[in-house]
């Protein structure tokens, strides 16, 4: 994302979040660290560095209300908008709300990217077979289910049978446990899809490179991902593993 | 289970499926062996030895279709009821009614054993307080809508956040993971309920010694469970193991 903002000539400041961004990553640019729940600091960095426009970007781990130690800021937003009640989506949701009120543009990461959603249908040599599709329309159906539930994105079907369901563990966590859940024989495929209603510009559905070689190792025979939604990260790579490891990466559209 | 069927007086034959039973549990009592696949030979085996009531017992890990090498009892079975289209009630339902075609009868396990069906409110000394209480609602809502998707009964919520939603792996395999997903502070309660319409005879949610003891590992604060649908194995043992380890466990009545 720096490296499309640079291409693009756009001016970069990160706020990076304790203990969940890269240092590496940061340390090439200007940037700030600040405590997750330190709410008025951030606002004020935000601020200081002249930030006009706002990406949220990167996985964070959502923390326990103990651990984020909300200043006054965070407290008073927290209090409003109900930590407890609200699932990610919900939150992220209130936290962009929140960041417009507070004077910013927040634009989806997909806006500054060169990578284009997912497009319908396959995206390398590897084509879903019959077996493979109905596990595909099965893990759909689930997964807007679930997804309408504020839980997770995902879910890994193998011969109809649901292997499991994402829920704070993330798609990585996920395709790492099913590998020990897989039955005998064929299949088992990664379906993720946008929740309903999704506030894109937080958490949009992503798979990358990391998806595939994770889906290869749990022995899958495929990732199916809501076209038009989902975010591809480094599309060449992706293809060129799928296609190494004979998996399929399909834009699908959920009912 | 042999043990109360032995006290009311009842002959007791076990058909023991492959790899799935307890050898040295079947080894105490009649008993036949037979592949999970193979129905012509169990409903031969369970005539031959004048069975009328059936009850199911016992944790089964369901297989894919493949390893399942269905003889042509069960193929005509499975091709009747689409068993790819089926969750774990749905087919466990139809198990239920194909044996009652075939002339037995299906009893639950509730009506065999000593152990009771959970009451509502706590079991043993700890009771939920307001934090827990918050996360009991929130899971069993959860709980019972992915439970009307028939993918599992179970969800694990610490603070609001949802760690984990079980699938196939379990009720046992979803406490495991759990542990390292737990949040910093204090809490997390395993909420666990029927699904709407279950088969009682085939699947009751069902609690014990065990699942105190992995919950007490992952660090969780109690065990909710469904009043009345829930069957606790081993009542007073799970009671001393939670009041040793300062967990709760408690009847609810969910939505």
């Amino acid at each position: 994302m720096i490296e499309s903002c640079r291409a693009a000539g756009r001016e970069v400041f990160v706020l990076a979040l304790d203990g969940e961004a890269d240092r590496d990553v940061v340390e090439t640019v200007p940037h700030a660290w600040c405590r997750i729940g330190g709410a008025a600091t951030g606002l004020d960095l935000l601020r200081a560095n002249a930030v006009g426009e706002l990406v949220l970007a990167g996985a964070v781990r959502r923390p326990s209300l103990r651990s984020l130690r909300p200043d006054w800021r965070a407290a008073k937003f927290l209090a409003r908008v109900g930590y407890r009640a609200l699932g990610d989506d919900g939150l992220l949701s209130a936290v962009v709300k929140e960041l417009e009120r507070e004077g910013f543009r927040v634009i989806g990461a997909d806006q500054l990217l060169d990578e284009a959603a997912l497009p319908e249908g396959p995206l390398g040599q590897i084509r879903p077979g019959p077996d493979a599709a109905a596990d595909i329309a099965h893990g759909a159906r689930l997964a807007r289910a679930i997804g309408a539930l504020d839980v997770g994105q995902a879910v890994v079907v193998q011969q109809g049978l649901v292997l499991g369901v994402e829920a704070i563990e993330g798609t990585d966590g996920l395709l790492r446990r099913c590998a020990a859940l897989r039955r005998d024989g064929p299949g088992g495929v990664l379906v993720k899809v946008e929740k309903p209603g999704q506030e894109r510009r937080a958490d949009r559905p992503v798979i990358g490179p990391q998806t595939v070689v994770l889906a290869a190792e749990s022995g899958l025979c495929g990732i199916a991902a809501e076209a038009g939604a989902t975010l591809v990260i480094d599309r060449a790579e992706v293809i060129r593993l799928a296609d190494a490891a004979g998996l399929f990466v399909v834009g699908i559209r959920p009912p």
